[in-house]
């Protein structure tokens, strides 16, 4: 089967690759949809970073470059491995990409995307999204209903957002500040206001202020080239400030304008990966007793996401902005991502 | 009566000062012991910081430098105002300093501490432990029973530990790693070790790791320039790293070495105060999905910290480290603690 696969920086093949099989234990999946994370970017142009370089294998999967990249997918069910009793072929699934030690509890409420040398199917070894077809652990596939697939691809990333919203202790009434609207800014200001808060989101790209406005995730758009966003942040509080930050932009100037413009004792979750050491005002910290919490992709939030976007709270197809083949992944999917990153928030390839 | 009081940067003058009178609502207290804090050596040789400067009036106390200082101190009750009726005549107290907007509310519980505008008696206005009378809202002055007079001075320090404490959700049996053992990293240790944490101190100054020794404050003491404090800690915690750490050194290095010596999801408290922005591997925070959590002052303590301390849980003499004249209080004590600052815990000054 056909199968994208990375070598190393700026070196990503598509390759014919041995079809999975259905092992037990295993969810044999056709993919449908995957998209295009900004850490496969990331991998593609200063990687590698999560992919284990050649020589230097995962120490849970085993495997090292060259990998199957893509962990943002969906499809349906094409095989059961022996125990796997509890799904239908044919049943339309996303997969949570975890590659996490055997002997780490599943159970609801565990920390599992804290355990030692966790890492992502699609980026760590384990097959990938961007390939044809994809065996999954049991344990990884959710069942995503009458979702529809294209949708459905985005189901990861948005879980990143409602893990970051978990983390952030809001609950509906408050009042969010997201630092950054980028596709998981976006997608955490989806959450949230799924969540019933009001969001403020600042940012900076005209596309990215458009699309903001354009899929109602904010309530309020600042452009901090334009306005001071803590003082605007506080006129639309009653002079109080946001009940809670989100740092989606990985900048100095953006954690700092989050530490101004909520209320002590906030909350800021901190979703972005940072490139560098910022700088950081740890003084303004102190004096509001602000808590800065650090976030890492999801734990027992997948099945919540799906139901926030098949209840309808939450629409995710204004978020998909490109779909192309997967032979095409380099020269329409990254290209476009480094060239064109703020008229993008998903592109989506099928395999 | 005789006060210390603070004009400007390096200008603290022992004059004569009219007494203060019992007014409605208030306590009049005789000074009996007032430690020197961090911050009033902080407004001698860089302020005015907190202290409001000549001409520029505190909003809530209407007053500015010159200003009595002191904000640590203990007392005997001398005269009730109108309207004070829980408290006797010759009774031991402490006063927890602040200066907060009548409109706040006291209720236990209540954030006071975040309201705006807070500042404190001894800085900006309202009297201050350095002189050998003050009157104080009955709201903030806190019976001590039969606790000597002397480590009751010490209460508003620890009161500080204590609320660091409670800000990091830390339970008994938790190991906690303090960075710094300065004034309020080695009371911050002694809350913890009388709250039945088990106490690691990472600590440079020969002087502060004896001290920690001396006054069994920390189970074990780590010199980073002697040791890898981070592998020394996963070492002493079966190779977990600890449940929560305590920055109070405002060193950059030290704030770095907590995010790699902690537990994934472990709390980190930000008891110092920083004098400049520091470059902070947030990287870390993000994928152990650390707490960094702010703190500032008390709230709601000083009940607490009393208790621990007349219950002998926790001994507040060895802390003690000089006993002082107010007229002695430039060359023995704030020269003291300019040139031989690493050997002092806690300089009293008897007004």
């Amino acid at each position: 089967m056909k199968a994208a696969r990375y070598h190393d920086r700026g070196d990503i093949r598509i390759e014919d690759v041995p079809a999975p099989e259905a092992t037990p234990g295993t969810v044999l999946i056709d993919v449908a949809w995957c998209g295009i994370c900004g850490t496969d970017l990331h991998e593609y142009l200063d990687g590698p970073i999560f992919v284990p370089p050649a020589g230097h294998p995962h120490p849970i999967s085993g495997e090292a470059a060259p990998v199957t990249l893509g962990h943002e997918m969906s499809g349906t069910v094409a095989a059961l491995g022996a125990g796997v009793t509890d799904l239908q072929i044919g049943e339309h699934v996303v997969v949570e990409p975890y590659i996490i030690r055997d002997d780490v509890p599943a159970d609801p409420g565990t920390e599992y995307q804290l355990s030692p040398d966790m890492n992502f199917i699609g980026l760590a070894g384990r097959g990938g999204g961007l390939s044809e077809r994809i065996a999954v652990e049991r344990r990884w596939v959710h069942p995503v209903g009458d979702l529809p697939l294209d949708q459905a691809a985005l189901i990861e990333p948005l879980s990143v957002g409602h893990h970051a919203f978990v983390r952030s202790g809001a609950r509906s009434g408050d009042v969010a500040l997201v630092g950054g609207g980028g596709p998981i800014g976006l997608l955490t200001a989806a959450i949230c206001k799924a969540e019933g808060l009001t969001v403020i989101l600042s940012e900076v790209s005209a596309a990215r202020k458009a699309m903001a406005t354009r899929t109602g995730v904010a309530d309020h758009v600042l452009d901090p080239t334009e306005v001071d966003v803590p003082s605007e942040v506080r006129a639309l509080t009653g002079g109080r400030g946001a009940d809670v930050g989100f740092e989606c932009a990985g900048v100095d100037v953006v954690l700092d304008t989050l530490l101004d413009a909520v209320r002590p004792g906030a909350a800021i979750v901190n979703v972005s990966i940072w490139g560098h050491r910022p700088v950081v005002d740890l003084e303004k910290l102190v004096v509001k007793e602000i808590d800065l919490r650090g976030t890492i992709a999801y734990a027992n939030d997948h099945a919540a996401t799906i139901e926030l976007v098949r209840s309808g709270k939450l629409d995710l197809a204004p978020f998909i902005t490109g779909r192309i083949a997967l032979d095409d992944l380099i020269e329409q999917g990254f290209d476009q991502l480094i060239h064109h990153n703020e008229d993008h928030v998903k592109i989506l390839v099928r395999p």
